[in-house]
Parts: structure tokens; C-alpha cells; sequence
């Protein structure tokens, strides 16, 4: 029998500095001295956006996700002021961290975060640490937990660029198709995890169409799917490939690993994020895409599946 | 006093291919073999789009506009079949002609053109061409129908470029603010004729970034307007740049030629087109464009006011 589990859409400013957390410091770290507001019977899912009409992620403009997700949520219990940290923590099984601005913020590990992470594996709770940025695999965010000094394992980690290979897993995705990616590394080495053939990326990277009159780009036909993330080499050679697919092979996916409008690939200020790629394939294909990354049902619904926490939970 | 003048959207099927143009020949160019319907009291638009419910053009999916132009042509009068191609020419006084797949596919002439032209314009016809293709100036454009062995005066082409030197213009953008494009030469020459200062376009064509930790992009803040149309070297550096001058330049406008789903740069295939770059910054600026171009009431308000044509004519 699982604990029982809570939501926390929370407004937080990390802030939690001492190397001896206190109860005010996870509590901090957790947003205690903000707007918080929880519903009874869900995991813990600690975000660094402030909006709680948007769930925890504030980030995409998926309103669709958003919106039934929140319905989910919303009819089972209204939001609360959150006042008791110790009862909140005590109830929970599963905590659900973003990383960017929670965990770290570009290269940078946020303070008071090893030691509360620390404290919740020392009450026995399971972590999750989940992140939009589809650039690197969940082995390569490993070894950047690992190298700002965080003992956090693979498994605990759900990277958009796994996710898009997890949803093509759970729809059963035919092997013998192809997927052709607009993104990052990341998501290659999750499809080839996975198994799953597939072309772009940063091969793509540098090519170029030359429009001379007659000329006709070729694209293959058996891409099943069109994979869109973050990508800081994307050109017109892969958005036209990207459409071609989409457009011209039947029942060809967009998948998008997230639509993030910004992102922080460093810390010195806001990027465009993968909503620019994802705004590119939809503005050529006019179809809306299957979003894996936050704030989808898909994510979740993985989550809950692969965790075994009960979103539903029960005393 | 005005003749009389009417609408078509058209579903357009060019064939007329006789050297001597006959009533059927450009019955055909104008679509009288088609399923054509026509409103009352409004300019001939000749366009290659099938879909009457999207007015003239089907090709951007900026149903705000289309919507509010339907409305006013709707409240008028109703769409009916076009019997009478005599009676139609002879109650118009401004023909608005579609170029790609209406005057030419790519680089080719469709057939029977020249000679419904010429016909047009011995009865004293005024003639107008529109084109979402920023690509190009109006004098370059001119060019093109030069060598297409057409005789069409400069003033006598609205293309998309143009209409974002227009737009600027209408609304006395300040002469010391920059302009900052994501698209190819016509929009920079166009902006240049006006006398704006701008950055981007071609320039920033090869340019990277490179994402070291502190990376910070400097932009000017004297960006007042950003102009995105069809850009072939659309990179992630004009991606950044865009989005930095409308997210963090106080009141600086977002402006799109246009939203085409597909363009035809070559007569063999569709390309995405520049509702590719005008969503990839609308995916990371999450903000709506002006749009300058077909279908806007920008460009319908423009060629009513400038070729004193009534779009509410009476006989």
C-alpha cells in the first residue's frame, strides 16, 4: 500500500543555503514561504514556475495538456494554503523535481539542494527529477548530477529526449520505420536506445538547399515520425525535410519533446526554447503535435505507470 | 465615379492555352469553369485557392483575419454561381490577381496569361498583383515579370515586403529605431526605399552561437520592429535575436509578411514556407504577429485606399 501523495504547484524561490537543512530550510526549498497552495492524494512536484492555474509548469503554451491535467486535479480537491511541512512531507511518497531553476540553473547547482534531497532519501521517499531540455539523454544527465555532486540514479531521471523514445515504445512504434529528429544528441541516443532508426539531427546541421529552378528535395518515405526539440543548429534544410515527412507520408507523427518558449542553456539569460523548432514544423504543417515532455499526459501517465505512485492514491 | 466591381474567390483552374484569347480562354483564367461564386460590389481577386470560407487565399492559418474579412464581405451578399463572364468583366474596374499558380508556378509563365491580360487592360481594367513572396522588392519582382515578357508596371505589384515597408510606414514608425528582419533581400530593400535602418536578414545567415556557461547574446535596444518573412538561411542566432528584441524591447512589434504554410520556390515540389519562421519566433516569443500580407486587413485597406477602388462600391 502506497502512502498517500500530494500536489504542490508551487511559486518557489529556492533559497535554502545552510549545509544543516532545518525544517525551514527543506521547507523553503519546497516553497513554504511562498504562495503555495496543494491537493490532497497526488506526489509532491516541486517547480520553480508560479502560475498554479498552469498546473507546475507554467513554461509551454500547451493549453490543452494543461487544461485537462488541471480538471484532473481540480476535481478532486481544491487548492489549500500548504502550512504544515513536516505533515506534507510525512504524507508523500514521490517527489517529482524540475531541474532547471530547482535543481540548477544552467551549470550552476542551486543552494541547499544535496542536502534536501539528502533529507527526503532519508525519510525513504522516492525521487523523480524530470526536465523539458532535450539536448542530452538521461546517461548524460547523469553525469551532470554527477558532476555538481548530486547522487541521483538514471532510472530517477525523465528527460523529454527519453520521453519521445518512450512514447514511440508505448504506441509500439514499427522498428523497421524511421524517425527523422530536429534536435540534439539527446534524443538520438534515446532512440537508438530504444532501438529505433533514425535520421537528422546534428548530421543535418550544416547542409543547404540550393532553390535553382526544377529542384526537388527527396525525402524518405518510410519516416514514420518527425521527433522536435530544442536544436541550436536548426536550418532550413531540416525544417523542409521535417514538413516533407509530415506532410506527404501517410500518418507520419509530430512528436515534440516539449514547446517551451525559453530555455537556460546558460545562466546569463533566457534562449529560445524548443517551442521555436516545434513552432517552425507547425507553422509549415499547420498539424498541432503530440507533446511528451512537460506539461503532457503522457509524461504523467509514464510516471505514474513506471513509479507506481497512485495519482489517484488512497490512504 | 466607380464601375461596379466583384469579388471571386475562386477555385481556379488555368488552361486557357490559346495565342488568341478567346471568351473561353479567359472565362477559364478567371475560373468560370470552376466552382465559382462571387459577392457583389467588391474587386475581382483571382487566386488559385480553392477554399471560398478563407476568403480569397487558404494558405495562412490566421483565422483572425480571414475571419473578419469573411464577415464583411458575408454581411453583403451572399456567394453565387458565376454565369456571366461578359457581365462580370464589364461591372469590374480592379482586377487582383494571385502570382504563384495564377501568373506563374516557380519560374514558369502559365499558359494564356499574357493574352487575358492585355485583354483586360484594353477595356481600361485596373490590374493589381499580390504576392505573400518577401523574397523579392516590387523592382525585383517588376523584373521577373520582365522576363516573363509581361508588362506590369512597379505600383502596380503588392508584395509581401513591400507591405512590411508600408505597414512601418502607415503607422509612422520612428525614422531612429531599427528594424531587425528575419527574412532574405526584399524585405531589406523595401525597408531601405522607406528610409528605415534595420539589421539581420542575410548577415546574420551564418552566424552560431556558441553556448559556453555565461554566454550572454547582446542585442540592440533600439530594435523597434521585427520583420519575419521566408528566410532559406533562417538560423538559431536570428531565432535568439528576434525573440530577445520582442521580449525584452519595451512595445517592440512583432510583424510577419505572412504565415504561408508552403511556398512554390521551385515548380517541383511545396516548400515550408514563412509561416515556419514566423512560428518558430511565435513559438518562443508566445506572442501573435501582425500580419502584412494575405489575407491581413492591413493589405485589403492598403490597395482600397491606394488604388481608390471601393470595396463597398456602388454602381
Amino acid at each position: 500500500m502506497l502512502s498517500r501523495t500530494t500536489v504542490i504547484a508551487a511559486s518557489l524561490s529556492v533559497s535554502a543555503g545552510s549545509a544543516n537543512p532545518s525544517k525551514s530550510n527543506y521547507s523553503r526549498l519546497l516553497g513554504l514561504n511562498n504562495n503555495l497552495s496543494y491537493t490532497a492524494s497526488n506526489p509532491v512536484i516541486v517547480s520553480s514556475n508560479s502560475n498554479f492555474a498552469s498546473f507546475a509548469w507554467n513554461t509551454s503554451n500547451n493549453s490543452k495538456y494543461t487544461k485537462s491535467r488541471m480538471e484532473r486535479f481540480t476535481t478532486r480537491a481544491s487548492p489549500q494554503p500548504l502550512t504544515n511541512a513536516d505533515e506534507l512531507i510525512g504524507s508523500v511518497q514521490t517527489f517529482i523535481f524540475d531541474c532547471d531553476g530547482v535543481i540548477w540553473k544552467g551549470d550552476k547547482l542551486i543552494d541547499g539542494v544535496p542536502e534536501t534531497l539528502d533529507l527526503l532519501r532519508s525519510k525513504g521517499k522516492r525521487l523523480v527529477f524530470v526536465t523539458n531540455n532535450s539536448t542530452k539523454s538521461r546517461k548524460q544527465y547523469g553525469k551532470k548530477f554527477e558532476t555538481l555532486g548530486l547522487n541521483v540514479n538514471e532510472e530517477e531521471i525523465f528527460a523529454s529526449s527519453f520521453a519521445a523514445a518512450a512514447y514511440l515504445k508505448s504506441i509500439n512504434f514499427p522498428k523497421d520505420k524511421k524517425v527523422y529528429v530536429i534536435g540534439e544528441e539527446g534524443i538520438l541516443k534515446e532512440l537508438e536506445l530504444a532501438g529505433y532508426q533514425y535520421l537528422g539531427g546534428p548530421e543535418d546541421g550544416g547542409k543547404k538547399i540550393d532553390l535553382k529552378p526544377g529542384f526537388l528535395m527527396e525525402h524518405d518515405e518510410n519516416v514514420g515520425a518527425v521527433v522536435v526539440g530544442f536544436d541550436r543548429n536548426v536550418n532550413y534544410y531540416k525544417i523542409q525535410y521535417g514538413t516533407l515527412c509530415i506532410r506527404e507520408n501517410p500518418g507520419c507523427l509530430f512528436i515534440a519533446t516539449n514547446r517551451d518558449a525559453v530555455t537556460h542553456l546558460t545562466d546569463a539569460q533566457e534562449w529560445a526554447g524548443g517551442g521555436s523548432m516545434v513552432g517552425a514544423i507547425r507553422g509549415s504543417t499547420q498539424r498541432e503535435p503530440l507533446v511528451v515532455g512537460k506539461p503532457s499526459t503522457f509524461m504523467m501517465d509514464y510516471l505514474a505507470n513506471d513509479h507506481r505512485f497512485a495519482w489517484l492514491g488512497t490512504d
